[in-house]
Parts: C-alpha cells; sequence; structure tokens
C-alpha cells in the first residue's frame, strides 16, 4: 500500500486529473487546470534548481495574481514552506517579519520592490530575490540587489525532481497582529490545509451559500491573509472554475466578475461596501445574484439589506488567522431553514454554527454558557487544523493553548439553535477592512508626544471599515503637533498610513478598571458604539 | 496544543455538540443526538466493564437497528475494532469470518441467535455474546452459552474511562467476496473513516443529489456492507436527521419515509426497483422527490426512467468493499450542467467523476487511456481511505497493492468530460443485489455432482438483482439431481440459498482460452449480455 498523505501534492494531483480542463482565469487569459498543474511542476522545480531545500521558508510579497497562485502549490510541493508578507504592513514591521521567521528567499512582485530594496542591506540572510514582473518586457530596475531572478525564467523543463514532503511539514506560514506591537507568525502543514479545505467545502454547499463543483469562484480575499480563507485549496480540490482578481481596482474586478460570470465569492464587509458604491456595482452584482460569505469583522444591516434586495445571497463566517481560518458559517441548519424570510436574515448574519470536526464551546468560568442568547463566554476551540502555536514565542502560544483548547478571546453568546453570535473581543485591536490596527503600538508611539500624559486608542464602529481607530488623549499636547509626529512615524515605515486614528479626543480622566488599566469599555460606549 | 485526531470519537463530539437537538428516528422512537451520545458512551463504557480491551474484535450481527448505530461509535472509541458480519453469508462462511479475524465479542441481534448457538462449541475463543432483543421483555431463550450480556443492561452509568484511540488504530473490518471462496477481510482505521466522510460529503453536496444539513437521512444500504456507504459517519458528522430502517420490511419503511419526510438515501437498484414495485411505493417516493445515490451494480435505464419520471433525483455511486467505499458519482461538472436534461439523464448513470482527494486513473499497457469514451483500461485508485489490504492474506494483498496504486479489476473507459463508465469486470463474479455470489464455490460444488464433467457458473443480466448466476453444465448429469444437490449445501449452511444458479444450460463443449480456461466472455455473450 501505498501511504496516500494528505499533502497539497495530492490534492492537486488529483483534482487534475478529475477535471483537466477546467479553468483558471487570470488578466482576461484562461489556463486549463492541467497547464495549470504542468507551471507549478515546473515552477518547482526550478526552485529547487536555484537553491531551495526542503524546509526553507520563501517569502513572497504580491497581489492576487496567477504567480501567487503558483507560490500556493508549488513552494509546499517541494516541502519549503510559503510565508505570505502581509503588503498591508509598514514596512518596517513589514522587514521584521521576513526577518523573524527566518525566510532564505523572497518572491516578490516588481511593484513591491522599492519596500524590499529599502533594507536591502538587511538581507544578508537572503539567498535569491525572485521578482515576477506583470510586463516581462519592462526593463526592470537595477537596485544593485545580488543573487536575482525572474520568475519567467522558470518554467522550462529542468531535470530536478520533487522529493514529496510529509504531511506533518510545513507548508505556509504569516504573520497576525493584535493589539500589541510585533505581529506574531503562525503555521500550518499539509495535512492542516487539506482537512481545512475538506470541512470547508462539506460546510459551505449548504444553504444559502450553496457552494458547488460548477460555480465560479472569484475570491477578494487577499491572497496574504489566512490562506485567502482557504479558496485557493478548496475551489481547486472542488473542480471549480477559478478566476484571479489580480490587484484591487473595482472597475476592473466588476468587468470580470460580468465576463467570467461569477457566482461566488468570500470577503471582508468593507470590500463588499465598495463594489456596492461603484456605480455599476449595484447593477452586476445583482444580475450576477451573487453569492458571498462574508467574514473578518461583522457584517452591518444596512450593507447587507442593501446587498440582499439586489438579490445577492450572504452569509456570514468566522475564523481566526489561528484556526485556519473557518470555524463556523452562519448556514441554515433544520431549525432556520423553516423560519421565514425576515428572521432567515437575522440568523446568517450572525457568527452561525461550527462546520464539521469543529468542536467549538463557549465557556464562563470553566462551564458552558447557557443557550440562552444572553449568558456570555469566551469562544474555545478544538479542530484538526488549528495552529500549533506562534513562530519563537512559547508564552503567547502557552496562553494561546490551555488545557488542550485553542482560546480565541472572542466573547460570544448561544442560542437555543446552536447558532453563536460574537459579542465583544477579550482584547482591544482595532479591525479595519478585515485588517489588525495594533492598538497599543499607536498608544506607544503618541505618549511620545511631548504633552501627551495618557493615552487610549479605541474602536469605533464604521460603515465602510468595521472599525477605524479613534484616539483619547489626557496632556496639553496640541492636536496639530500630534498629527505630525504620526505622520512622521508614517514616512519612516514604522506605521502603516492606514493605522492613523481618525479623531484625537481629548479628556479629563481616564476611568480605570480593576486592575488600574484604562477601562476601554467606558470609551467605546461614549463613542456610541 | 491538543493533537486533535482524526478519529469516530472527535467526529462525533463535534457534531454532537453543534447538533444537540437534532433527531435519530428508530421505530418510531425519537432521540436527540445528544441522548445518542450519552448512549453510545454508556454503552461503551460498559463494553469495558465486561471486558472488552483495545484492539479486541468485536462481531456484529443485526439489522440496521439503534443498536448496530451505537455499535457504529461505541466499539471504535473504545479502541476496539466493529466487524460487521454479512448477514447474509451461508452460516459456514459466517461463522469463518468470524474465526479467521480473531472476534472476541460477539453483539447479535436475538433474532440471529439460531446461527451462534449452532456454531457454540466452536466459539471456544469468543469471551462473550451480547444480546440485543427488540424487544426487551420478551423472555429470552437459553441456548446454552456462558457468558451471555444483553445490551439493555449495558447503558446505565459506570466508573469506566474511555481512553482515546489513535487516529490510526483499526475501527472497523468486514469481509468482501468475489469469484473465490472464502471471503477475504478488509479493514479501516478511524483516520480513514474521518476522511472518508468528509470527502464523501464535499461531493454529495453537488447536483442533482445536493445532500444538505437540513436533509433527513434514510439510508437502505445494509450497515452491515461497507459501512453502509459511509452514512451512518457522514450523515451524524453533517448535522442531519437519520432515519434508520430497521429489518428491511418494503411497507414499513414506505411508511417511515413518509412520516419522517425523508428526503435523502442510497441503495442499491434492486432495492429502489422493490420499493417502486409495492402498491404505493411510487406516489410515496414521487411525493418524498426522494434524492438517492444508487450503487452496488449498474443502474438500467428502464428502472431509472420510471424513477425519475415520478420526481425522483438519482446519482450512480461507484466503489467497492476495498475503498471505503466512495470513489466517483455522477454529479454534474461544468460541461454536464450545461446540457439538456436527456443528456444529463445519460451521465448521471455513468460511473461518475472522483470525489476529492480520489486520484483515479484509467489504465491500459501502463499508460492511460485516451479520454475517447472507447478505449478500455483497469481503473486504479490512490485516496487517503483505502484500506492496507486483506487481513492474513499477504498473496491477495500484492495483488491488490501493485506500484502504489490499487488494483481495483473493474474495466472502464473515460470520456472527454472525464466521466467513466464501468464495462466489464476483469473477475467473474456475480453480484445479485448488491451481493457477491461466488462462482467458482458454486463450481466447485457442481462439479461433485456424479455426471458433471466440466462447469461454469456466469451472470446473466436481470431487471431486479441487476445479475443472476446461470450454470453451464457438460456432462450427462440430469438437472433435477444436480438441484437437489445444490438444495442440500444451501440446507448445511454451506451455500445461501440466493446463490443457487436460475437456470441450468447443458453445453457440448466449452470454448477455452488461450491459457486452457473456460471462455467466460462467450457464455456471458451467449445469454445476450
Amino acid at each position: 500500500m501505498v501511504n496516500y498523505e494528505l499533502t497539497i501534492n495530492n490534492l492537486l494531483e488529483s483534482a487534475v486529473k478529475a477535471n483537466e480542463d477546467q479553468e483558471i482565469i487570470y488578466n482576461n487569459k484562461s489556463i486549463s487546470y492541467k497547464e495549470f498543474y504542468k507551471n507549478v511542476n515546473n515552477f518547482a522545480k526550478n526552485l529547487l534548481k536555484i537553491g531551495v531545500k526542503k524546509e526553507d521558508r520563501i517569502a513572497i510579497l504580491d497581489y492576487d495574481t496567477i504567480n501567487y497562485l503558483y507560490c500556493y502549490y508549488s513552494i509546499p510541493m517541494i516541502g519549503a514552506t510559503m510565508h505570505m508578507v502581509n503588503i498591508r504592513y509598514p514596512p518596517e514591521i513589514l522587514y521584521y517579519t521576513i526577518e523573524n521567521s527566518d525566510d532564505r528567499y523572497i518572491i516578490v512582485n516588481s511593484a513591491f520592490m522599492p519596500i524590499i530594496a529599502k533594507y536591502k542591506d538587511m538581507f544578508s540572510f537572503i539567498k535569491g530575490f525572485i521578482i515576477y514582473s506583470e510586463n516581462r518586457d519592462e526593463p526592470q530596475e537595477d537596485y544593485g540587489l545580488d543573487n536575482v531572478y525572474y520568475t519567467h525564467d522558470m518554467f522550462g523543463d529542468t531535470d530536478y525532481e520533487i522529493e514529496r514532503p510529509a504531511e506533518n511539514s510545513m507548508a505556509t506560514l504569516f504573520y497576525t497582529s493584535g493589539t500589541t506591537g510585533l505581529p506574531k507568525g503562525v503555521y500550518y502543514s499539509h495535512r492542516q490545509l487539506v482537512l481545512h479545505a475538506l470541512a470547508s467545502v462539506s460546510a459551505l454547499t449548504d444553504e444559502p451559500i450553496t457552494l458547488r463543483k460548477t460555480d465560479t469562484m472569484m475570491p477578494l480575499v487577499p491572497m496574504f491573509h489566512v490562506h485567502a480563507w482557504g479558496m485557493p485549496y478548496f475551489s481547486i480540490m472542488k473542480g471549480m472554475k477559478y478566476v484571479l482578481p489580480g490587484k484591487y481596482d473595482w472597475q476592473d474586478i466588476l468587468k470580470t466578475m460580468e465576463k467570467e460570470n461569477v457566482t461566488i465569492s468570500a470577503m471582508v464587509p468593507s470590500i463588499l461596501y465598495m463594489l456596492l458604491s461603484e456605480k455599476n456595482g449595484p447593477e452586476i452584482l445583482g444580475k450576477l445574484k451573487l453569492r458571498a460569505t462574508i467574514g473578518g469583522a461583522a457584517l452591518n444591516s444596512g450593507l447587507a439589506d442593501k446587498a440582499e434586495a439586489l438579490g445577492l445571497s450572504l452569509v456570514t463566517g468566522y475564523g481566526m488567522s489561528e484556526t485556519g481560518p473557518i470555524l463556523t458559517l452562519a448556514t441554515y441548519n433544520n431549525y432556520v431553514a423553516k423560519m421565514d424570510d425576515k428572521t432567515k436574515s437575522i440568523y446568517k448574519r450572525k457568527t452561525g454554527i461550527p462546520i464539521p470536526m469543529v468542536n467549538l464551546r463557549v465557556v464562563k468560568d470553566g462551564h458552558d454558557v447557557k443557550r440562552d442568547d444572553r449568558e456570555i463566554g469566551e469562544i474555545i476551540v478544538r479542530a484538526p487544523w488549528l495552529t500549533e502555536g506562534y513562530i519563537k514565542d512559547p508564552e503567547k502560544t502557552e496562553k494561546l493553548w490551555r488545557n488542550g483548547w485553542l482560546h480565541t478571546g472572542d466573547l460570544a453568546t448561544i442560542d437555543t439553535y446552536n447558532y453563536i453570535k460574537i459579542v465583544d473581543r477579550e482584547n482591544d485591536a482595532v479591525k479595519s477592512g478585515g485588517e489588525f490596527i495594533p492598538s497599543m503600538v499607536l498608544e506607544d508611539l503618541l505618549s511620545t508626544v511631548n504633552g501627551v500624559d495618557e493615552v487610549a486608542v479605541v474602536a469605533r464602529k464604521d460603515e465602510k471599515w468595521g472599525e477605524r481607530p479613534v484616539a483619547f488623549i489626557k496632556g496639553n499636547a496640541k492636536e496639530e503637533d500630534i498629527r505630525k509626529k504620526m505622520e512622521q512615524y508614517v514616512d519612516t515605515g514604522r506605521i502603516a498610513k492606514f493605522w492613523l486614528p481618525d479623531e484625537y479626543k481629548y479628556i479629563e480622566n481616564f476611568e480605570k478598571t480593576g486592575t488600574g488599566k484604562i477601562d476601554k469599555k467606558v470609551l467605546r460606549e461614549r463613542l456610541g458604539d
């Protein structure tokens, strides 16, 4: 018997064999699964040729291109690890993640070369820079780097042979931020990715999302973001037509959706908001009767109502960077399926019900909360695809995993029909457009401004972005000076522009919690949360 | 981090937690998943209490009762192995399978006690007989066995604790027959069962079967038969309402289907034939718009047309005892989904397309056949849930697994849209009502009759049973004498009554193949195959 392991290699091979002619679309060009497979293999072998070794980690900085999709398969298939670099991080933090994860190669869209070049003297640990250029005929700028390769030279035949990785070897890693400054690296094995794909599909097929093999998928979750929620793996495993959005351009995306007749997607609420804000957005999405999983942040009723009135079907999904990500989907169970449309609408905007193989509890003081939609507890989970922990951070890993349960830090209730609803987060992170903005980093930097005595950054609800940061200041620093200082931190690459607080509010005295910390709940309430 | 393994324990726990109030129906009684879980646990602990040890094998002889469903979970959950005994085997062979698999306990429906009692002197290796009685108040006959327990005493609280099995430990085993005399034992681990469940659900959700969490499932594949095609595991994993048919009684089944509003099922063609032959069958199944996977034998067009005219949705599935069983389903891919209804009907009666993670090839002389619907090759497969081999039979195991591929012995073509169609079997087994009838056993016994010089048993197509055996005889033995002798073999338990050939045909001379064997193809052609 062959030990047929749960690897990305086996996922792809079986899917290609069963769906040779199925299409992958990028930039108005179609390639078949069969061609895709050939290219993935050749790219993988050429990575070996330039010196990539098993267990090497390879950083990738790219938009949602075909190059990224090749990386999703080629890198794990040779036993290396794909580090999906968050391109929205401020450069300093972006560099930190590449250094912290011990990457040995960087695959980079030429659009991001200026960031890489900025740190070129600090990249002595990088053995090769592999540049992907949308237009291969365009002359490449010389950044004075050694060991530069171009992806378009890496699809030829070679003699190198792929040695299959073990299913428990590390396939992917990426960083996630919370309230604190430095993001934490989480990682996943081949086995975990395959199981996440199988379980996701097993649940996404329920009403009202009803994902099927015959659907055309265009994922609108950035590929650096928690495996684009698993779509690059499970869509191909399922044999679906797959459309890559490239660099996000709303008009371009809408045109492609219409042309390729996209039927299914997934995205954070902000992206839905932006698509529906385009002149022709409502018309096109309505015509397509798009079905989409919405996650990363709570879906507000105004946006959901608007989308559903146009004929879209939305379902909330929930998960974290640490959980693959998918844990729950607000699909219908027997009870909800029998309710009227209005009640169903309420249910599909809840956090949802666990997908197969997810053992999820809502726990308070060690016991499961009552299913009364009122008692609040923390969501803790077990599933066969949760990250083992944080890279080089045993302390935070221990805090994440306690008594064999992953502690999400999310507070929720559970109702009589078993639907979970998140009511708050235990930590104070601000989540804007699906991305965490670390409030503690902002507070640290704000406190360096002369005349700022005490500071707290909290989230305010925002129709477009889900949440936006607002800073509360105690002290006599001028707002103008604060803003100027913060802009400087953006310029030096210390923080990202979209992290800047929307507003500065002055306060006489902060209310404190029992342990002497600023009570952020009070501040959020003041913002009308 | 907890190592959250792919075990039946974790499958059940996560499903119960997410669907506590979902129902399981047996004999007009409903229990919730929560109660089911409690009973499974108590039954498991009481098995430990009476002495069952990890890795013990436990035979079970039962109809499709709630008791069987408890066994599906309780036995693997304590690390023991459930041996699903084929209750349609002739008693001699049935005894052989229990002995060959080294069973230590037998759980037996009181209806099958006469068979067990028949061999009581030969059951010295059995440590306990656990009797399940539909009516616990009925006085139990005394068969003079020692170590008798009753299942109805085994649901009380005990102090025994369940030690979780490893995912690779053996969870189930059962026997499968082919052309030869003694059936071969195949076996599955927890991990394999969980993966089979996940992949099955991932594919069964496609059109036109569209299995969903909100469906009500009544499996009509006997539970001793290849895990009832996985339904007892994947339906509960998916959180579906589950209705057990009990001992098959067509009127009773139809009544229950109607009462519980069954929407989905799976069965061999013979069962569909029988349900539709009942007076009220067409009316009830039509009203339910039943969707069903049909497998175990080819679905003939007459039956399929009749069912579809009534509003049923049928899809062919394919697999073997050695493969979990599911390998392919004839659900729609992009190409077929766009065809007209008539063409779709042809496609959904093909053998189908592989489900996720199944790497399936149709191979002739070492190369993949052309996708032209004409070139014939053998189906060979890889998947993460195929049996490792046959119990105590390294020779046949080696024949099954060659070059890392499981060889099905089924001959098929593949068409331009990637649909496989089985055209023949490499071996000469007769498959009647989903069960193999071993032609070689019949030939052996027939050849013992005076005046039978040469004999060959081949399959004839049959509208009701799929196939029925016909014996070709060379010699001057009288048909009456042959029949009498064969009836005697039935009486002594050597063969099953339904194995008896439907017809005896006399022949002057057998045509032989190049290797001197009787050419059965010629005989089948003569029967108008």
